[in-house]
């Protein structure tokens, strides 16, 4: 068979190396356990009549400093070497790993120091303070480079420096939300459906679907992203890793603003994901207000990308069930309440 | 000993003829479970930090309806016998009960019928009528009584009625809330605190006020009521079930606004509940707030009082963990703005 042929899943098949492989995972699941908390898989009748398909709702939203990052920052940290963790951890973040990352940091009494874009949520700036770190902004709209400045930092003050998405501890500790996701849905007698996930980086995305692979092979996951920051999907399109110009358009959905998948994180979602999906800010908007009316949940837009997909009723190509995942709350309240009025 | 010197729970002591007992709990547990859902016991460091305590919230809200009610709901319907259930049922309710009601009578292929204020939140009544139930609506203002509205209806019609709590199914099917309550609290090390449940009728309050008697009997459970809407604790004081003048006042708390204890209810919580403790308006728009910003929780006015008290920074008559239950979240667009701006 001529390699053109071949879908990009298929390159990676046999043997593959990647970042992680599931025992990561089971082994991250071991180390967070009584630090992070099991979140309820939900459903709401009047919810899946609206979406016209029965919709579980994987509710990240209710982990521990309000999204998934919890797991995969308690992952990390909790694997560090005791002189790493005296030196303390840098992490750059548009929120919710910086409060992921300050709120582990400070349950394992060592020093944090969050690099943030100064136009992050004021929600999100003010917790990752108000959990001790140390935050410093940048300005990202004026194009400061957050990757420098945080090489820059760590160097001179010794600290480890905790990455997003391209770091396996990470990856395997936002994989545990997978391990949740098969056991919860098959006590539900669901065992085979599209999985959607909110993706940036793809720490989430990649982590859900080696635990599924491993657990529930039937499931596929499903990247979905915000209209014109759709650097995973055209990255699965071309089988390599695109980037998105993050300063031609906006996005309300600031958590999974990125510039492209991981180096660490887009093989995986290359070999297991199905094709990505993506929704507009109005589409985010709505699937915030069915979050809120439905099912007593405050999401922000970036968290509610995947729950929008799963409500579209013109959406043919999704299963009759499907699980999403709502991957974060952290939301300023004028922005809560467009979702409320929202029309 | 004179009868004069005994506290109200001494009177009650051995032997006690109360309307349910555990095991009756246990039961209903049996007959409802995989048709309600198990709701997490949350906690998130930041709102420790604003009450000054440790603060374990049972988040009720995220039950199916919205609130805690379709416990009770589902239990008396499973519990009717197939002559019953082949005529229907008829509830009287502002609003919580009356979606439980629609909704267990829907998934148990029944007809229900529902007498509800015409004050009632929009979204209640919106929501019963989506379960499918047939909505009469009663003028609760006006003085227009639901029970004998009910009576009338329910001999017309051949309907069985469901009462919102004075009902030994309806209040065991709430039960099931303190066995997880226990369950959960257990894993966590949390074995002795005070329990704050907010009470309307107090179906809630004694379901599991019986669970923790034999699950967790270091808790203490106390009822959480609006301002002027005291009647539980009145009744606390005076031994007897006292009755709340409901025109004298208003409250925003709609879902707990009762005229007195339930008949079946009142000498469970006088057996075995701490002095109850009354919150404002004003207090529970904060907590709801609250609710909002740290546990991505969309609460109801009714739903919030205990975790009003919960994070009331004063009252040294608290233990320094308290569980809170926050019962329920149905809310019109309105009143969640008004919490989201609340100064």
């Amino acid at each position: 068979v001529s390699e053109s042929l071949l879908t990009p899943s298929r390159v990676y098949d046999l043997p593959h190396h990647e970042a992680i492989e599931f025992k990561d995972i089971v082994d991250a699941k071991r180390r967070i356990e009584g630090i992070i908390c099991e979140t309820p898989l939900l459903e709401s009748p009047l919810l899946n009549d609206t979406a016209g398909r029965r919709v579980l709702v994987k509710a990240e939203c209710l982990q521990k400093t309000g999204s998934f990052k919890m797991r995969g920052a308690t992952s990390a940290i909790t694997a560090l070497e005791v002189a790493q963790q005296k030196s303390g951890v840098l992490a750059y973040s548009s929120g919710n790993h910086a409060q992921g990352i300050a709120l582990a940091a400070k349950l394992a009494g060592i020093k944090s120091v969050i690099v943030m874009p100064n136009d992050a949520p004021k929600l999100k700036i003010d917790n990752t303070k108000s959990y001790g770190a140390e935050v410093v902004l940048y300005d990202r709209v004026g194009g400061e480079d957050r990757e420098k400045l945080g090489a820059t930092l760590a160097a001179e003050r010794g600290l480890h420096l905790v990455k997003p998405y391209d770091d396996t501890h990470v990856i395997a500790g936002q994989g545990t939300c997978g391990i949740e996701i098969a056991e919860q849905s098959k006590r539900l007698g669901v065992t085979e459906c599209d999985v959607l996930v909110c993706c940036g980086g793809g720490g989430l995305t990649s982590g859900i679907a080696i635990s599924l692979e491993s657990l529930a092979p039937q499931m596929i996951v499903r990247p979905v992203e915000p209209n014109n920051f759709d650097d995973v999907i055209q990255s699965q399109r071309s089988g390599k890793r695109e980037h998105a110009n993050l300063n031609a358009n906006t996005s309300i959905c600031d958590a999974i603003v990125t510039p492209s998948p991981g180096e660490l994180t887009f093989p995986i979602i290359n070999r297991l994901c199905g094709m990505g999906i993506t929704v507009s800010d109005n589409q985010a908007l709505k699937a915030m207000q069915l979050a809120l009316t439905y099912l007593k949940l405050v999401v922000e837009p970036g968290g509610a990308v995947a729950l929008a997909a799963a409500t579209e009723k013109n959406n043919q190509s999704l299963s009759d069930t499907v699980i999403c995942v709502v991957s974060g709350g952290n939301v300023d309240a004028d922005r809560l309440k467009q979702a409320i009025d929202y029309q």
